[in-house]
């Protein structure tokens, strides 16, 4: 470190304003110019003061990134996702983590840190719609998940039916019947799982089978020891799926633990599918079936959306938007026998 | 929300002087008085406006955590256990990632952002000892990792050397002999891994054998990928090693998956014992014996040595501290066989 505009201006023997018309992108500058000033930065390794440059415009160069869980693998590799796409628009981001809870999900939605974040992804658990609605603060928001609200800001989700029925789909294809749906929370009908359990239901329907609701087990978290415990309780009481859903890859691998110590096969007596595809599921001994949202574009449009709001032009309506998913086949659902 | 310090003193019947002497932890309050006002803050749910708080003593209430990877889960737990840390002092924690690159480390440990944070807590990877003595930056760093520095900086870390020798002994007390070595880093001596690789050749030695450089695997990066890559690249030279002490859990997991498809058995073939204690090594299909860093040590030191540092009060020299560690046996190296 430690060279600065004047180092850059003296090697490309132009004056300081050019060199920081050069940074900044402004217009007004001949392509030879920004050719000579661009080898004389490159030669010395000179990196643009950032945070000069959005405190010039009112700004700090800070999106924030509020997950529920940063031990969860989706989601620390959706905000890796979330740096690079921030990164390349010069923002840095402030991962946060609202462990799910309503209080700190509303704290950081509000007022709170304004003075330090230009906006806001957030990814809720709790928030009610009535929160949203309540926000007084007007700095960019985007909305990630599956809750959907009814509020004025962008929302960015897979088609978790859509996804869910995938899944289920690819298990009845395989002659499965008995498919379990690991992850619920029956407490409250607007939970994150709500979606997934739904596409369970409808894909099961379509197929002319009644959803068997014991096969449902609801947990209280959404790690491996709540899949494996989950896992447990369906077989302690007597149930015997042919294959099981689960709401997120950690549920599924945490169950797939259970099997093993119960001495079940995977994908023979029970196959297995998760959600999320997360880099742990491609390295087990049995590899994860699992639905791949495209973190990626998920994480682009969701800085995209903030950036444009932050830029002071045009800027379009709040909207739904669904980025892609695909279902990724791996030896939890790698078969070729068929079920009863 | 929007509870505010009056309601808090009407409810409690005080001056809102009082309440804000009790919510800033000012002395000269009466345990009575000091119970009075917390029954009304617990009745009503106030919370204090904790970055006002900050703010007023010319404070952000932000610490920097800046990790080299965000999707190894070893810093995301870490980061975790900083966030609970930084909690118990009214800080909230910025995670900040360096992908491990210099010119990263060297930014965070910089201006960079100085006007948004209070203190950084950096584990570097390819940091050097001269950019650590040409910092300018005034604000607490405290550092974490294996890299050892000389200069004027609270350092955070387990014995390395110590750790890795008790995972190999662990391996040799099984009666394995060939102990294989996952994720050195040929190219630099001052590397991660060089404290652990240490470790093994000098328990190796202590054991009086004469540790086997064909057994010791350089990897590119820390992920279970190159776990995987580095055991097929072992076995495919025709080594066949009896046992694997991996730089981290997620070359250790990496490398097992690798073992199923050779067919070989975990721990019967090959015995395996990794480093870090992520939550995935209990969750295999065989589950894996690990070195567990004292990862809530870990971080209470490092979060207690930034606030002390704020603090202004008398301050300690910087120090070397070492938190503890203990070595976790599962099943990638329960076995009752001895090796050959």
């Amino acid at each position: 470190m430690g060279v600065s505009l004047k180092d850059v201006a003296q090697r490309a023997g132009v004056s300081i304003k050019t060199v920081s018309n050069v940074v900044n992108n402004y217009p007004h500058v001949t392509p030879q110019m920004r050719a000579r000033v661009q080898q004389a930065i490159d030669e010395l390794g000179y990196r643009p003061n950032l945070t000069a440059r959005h405190l010039r415009k009112g700004r700090t160069g800070i999106i924030a990134f509020a997950v529920p869980e940063l031990g969860n693998p989706y989601f620390a590799e959706l905000a890796g996702a979330v740096i690079d796409a921030a990164a390349a628009h010069d923002y840095t981001v402030l991962v946060d983590h609202t462990a799910g809870l309503r209080e700190r999900e509303l704290l950081v939605s509000q007022e709170f840190r304004s003075h330090v974040i230009d906006g806001l992804i957030l990814s809720p658990i709790h928030l009610e719609n009535e929160d949203l609605l309540a926000r007084q603060e007007t700095s960019p928001l985007v909305l990630l998940g599956e809750r959907e609200y009814e509020a004025p800001y962008d929302q960015i989700a897979i088609d978790n039916v859509a996804a869910a029925r995938t899944a289920v789909r690819h298990l009845l294809d395989l002659g499965r019947r008995r498919i379990a749906f690991l992850g619920s929370r029956t407490s409250r009908e607007r939970q994150p799982a709500h979606l997934r359990l739904r596409g369970w239901r409808e894909e099961l329907a379509a197929a002319g089978l009644e959803p068997d609701e014991s096969l449902v087990v609801a947990t209280d978290g959404y790690g491996r020891g709540d899949g494996a415990a989950a896992m447990a309780a369906l077989l302690d009481r007597g149930e015997r799926p042919d294959a099981v859903f689960a709401y997120n890859d950690l549920i599924a691998l945490g169950a797939m633990r259970t099997l093993v110590e119960r001495g079940l096969d995977v994908p023979r007596d029970i196959a297995v599918v998760g959600f999320d595809d997360i880099d742990e599921s491609r390295y087990g001994a049995v590899t994860l079936t699992t639905v791949s949202p495209d973190k990626a574009a998920i994480a682009r449009l969701a800085v995209d959306r903030i950036v444009e709001r932050l830029g002071g032009g045009q800027v379009s309506q709040p909207q739904r938007i669904r980025p892609g998913y695909r279902l990724i086949v791996r030896e939890s659902t790698r078969t070729g026998r068929t079920g009863p």
